[in-house]
């Protein structure tokens, strides 16, 4: 771990900077499997599945039976737990559902208002591989499902036997997927961007992935298909002061380090004194972690820096834009009314990331890598378009109709100046 | 133009797709200037203003002196046509703005709330030209301002004499644009998505133009800076029955088509009648045209056809997804309520497109090429972003942490259930 007191303001822009990856290998890999999977649908499915996931399976589509008896295989003590996580994202993302009431009448006669629509079709992508991340259904399906898609599609890898994870399953059936498919990698976002034989094509795609499903997701926005958001390695930023518990925040910074050996952690406190107790603490609780190895590497790689004010922690933070920021200071009201950038905010000593990775009900697909500047976490408006309404009466073009006609005249475009003069002739002949 | 009539719906497919262009040389073209201007500056952009728009400046930055110079040069009667349309506009994106009071309390003692957040800095792209196209500055700077974005920059090309055309400056300065600068094509998307000495890097790029524009938008989209939606030709598609004004379609049609050659123009209705009409009409219109020999070119490829219900014409619309949709029916309420897929909608036989186009109060920056599918226009939702938040008490915690524990060790995360563990054990502990 890397200790840094007071850095001056001119290291914070290398400070915020994340690892680059050179990609561009990748992308001519991935662009493969997209045309061909563009070009021969099913056909080219089930060639990635066999040579990827070793799995020789001849039905892409998950069966009724095969979700039912997964249901049988989960612990009740589970169930019960997924069923909490599940109403609290619940609760929390129906107040997100937009409120289209307000006509405006921008002039007389000029009635203005917008919709909200659901798109038809969501296609959502979940990693299998050894931990089965079934956290991630529940908060892609769950505000789908909310915006009213009328089809919620899942795609995700099958292992060698060609079975999918039951949770994963489960907890699909349970938010409302409608359709489950046995297919992963960047062919499963090629499908649900192209359509295949078996798999719709989808109007929008979800979800997180190694590094072919996010360069795959990257790569079909170029033909017109939106993603949720770029991908990167997740992160944590903690903020604290004297009145943190120093086995707390270690504990957070593990946790988020355990992710990956790519993870950005680091703590940003007022305390100088914090910084030797974190470590401290760090050493104590990692040695009993099963994913040490993981956790210590992306540990090496951590920043853990001291500022003389909480502002300038503030600040610090908005110019890192962290995925996840946990704030755990005396005065938390103040310090939370200065988040600008931020994918989530954990305010508080007992506010771990953790509790929004599961359960409080916050969405935890959310941006990394500095996209927090500019991108959204998953929401319930993921799923919705919004189309926008005007109607305009006799008395709203008599209004409005000379305004038209200057603006466009200005603009060189006449025949737009005539779809109002024509009208106006004929209500003044009336 | 090609008339159909009660065409199957087995060949809806293929009167729904838009013409095809390959592209492929130009993201050569277009990424050689994208990395000369990632690498080289404002010395790539001032090469490229000398090499494509023939103006020898050495000040991309345009100065408040010819701002001010500008605003003398416009006509009061067309100041006081903008200064309304802007008023429109301003009112019906005002009651875009989110409404964040809601705090959710999913669990006793476990808040979840959001906040919307404007991106810091937006960038404007705003086409110069033959024909000026004031009236995207005020669709792309207004809601900018509204959401309460702190730098608004506007690029736009400069003439042969470096001069930039006065109606952008004007309607710049008064909706809200803060930086202005002189660059065009996709050197200026370059500058606003990599930042160059003079231009700042934006957050998020908006704005139309031509192909070079439209394709550098859509790479930087790779780099990770968000724009506001794939571009492709206007459209308008029109569905009416018998009580339509054929004299009034056959102008929103025209209108439509003026915009270039390759614009999409459909008569969508129940009344094989109003077909032949709205030709004749067309037929009778046009020769006044100053931009007759573009219109032409594209109503040769517009479609007329007829159902035999509306709700079939409904259907087709929402297949087709239009840029825009004129419903001009006798019982339209009922019609509006099928849309699913459209960019704006306008209502009755006095809506005409030019009304939104201009002043009516909605936005005119909208999906096209079949992206109202699963894209939104612009609104204020363009310019912000959403941060979630949530507070645990020690209560929250003692309620949620059993179930935050099962889920992490079930996803064989033990890292993020010890974040739990150990925050619990200490309130077992107090």
């Amino acid at each position: 771990m890397r200790t840094i007191v007071n850095p001056p303001s001119s290291a914070w822009n290398d400070l915020c900077r994340r690892p680059v990856k050179d990609q561009s290998q990748l992308a001519v890999q991935v662009g493969k499997i997209l045309s061909d999977v563009k070009n021969n649908g099913d056909r080219a499915l089930l060639k990635y599945t066999l040579k990827f996931d070793g799995a020789a399976t001849d039905d892409l589509r998950i069966s009724e039976k095969e979700i039912s008896e997964a249901e049988k295989e989960i612990p009740d003590e589970l169930k019960s737990a997924i069923a909490v996580a599940g109403s609290n994202i619940e609760r929390f993302h129906r107040t997100q559902l937009p409120d289209d009431g307000i006509i405006v009448e921008t002039l007389r006669g000029v009635r203005c208002w917008r919709k909200s629509v659901a798109v038809e079709k969501a296609g959502i992508y979940v990693p299998g591989g050894s931990a089965p991340l079934f956290s991630t259904v529940l908060m892609l399906a769950i505000p789908a499902r909310i915006a009213g898609c009328r089809e919620i599609i899942m795609c995700t890898p099958p292992d060698k036997n060609g079975k999918v994870n039951q949770l994963i399953l489960y907890t699909a059936r349970i938010s409302g997927v409608t359709s489950f498919f046995r297919v992963g990698g960047a062919q499963a976002i090629a499908a649900m961007a192209y359509g295949t034989e078996t798999i719709p094509k989808a109007d929008r795609i979800f979800g997180p992935g190694n590094q072919y499903v996010t360069k795959a997701k990257e790569m079909v926005q170029l033909d017109g298909v939106p993603i949720d958001m770029p991908a990167g390695p997740s992160e944590v930023l903690v903020i604290a002061d004297d009145s943190a518990e120093p086995s707390f925040v270690a504990s957070d910074l593990i946790a988020q380090a355990e992710h990956g050996t790519d993870s950005q952690v680091l703590l940003v406190t007022t305390s100088t004194a914090l910084l030797s107790e974190v470590s401290k603490e760090i050493d104590k609780q990692l040695p009993a972690l099963p994913r040490k190895a993981i956790a210590e590497k992306a540990l090496a790689n951590s920043l853990l820096i001291s500022f003389d004010s909480i502002e300038k922690c503030m600040e610090f933070s908005n110019l890192y834009a962290p995925e996840h920021l946990i704030i755990s200071v005396s005065d938390p009201a103040a310090a939370t009314e200065c988040v600008t950038n931020a994918g989530s905010v954990f305010i508080g000593k007992y506010s771990c990331e953790s509790a929004g990775d599961y359960a409080s009900g916050t969405n935890h697909t959310l941006p990394t890598n500095g996209f927090a500047r500019n991108y959204s976490g998953v929401s319930v408006d993921s799923f919705m378009k919004k189309i926008t309404f005007q109607e305009l009466s006799g008395e709203g073009l008599l209004n409005l109709g000379p305004v038209i006609q200057k603006m466009a005249a200005a603009e060189l475009l006449e025949g737009h100046r005539n779809a109002v003069t024509i009208r106006l002739n004929s209500l003044k002949n009336a």
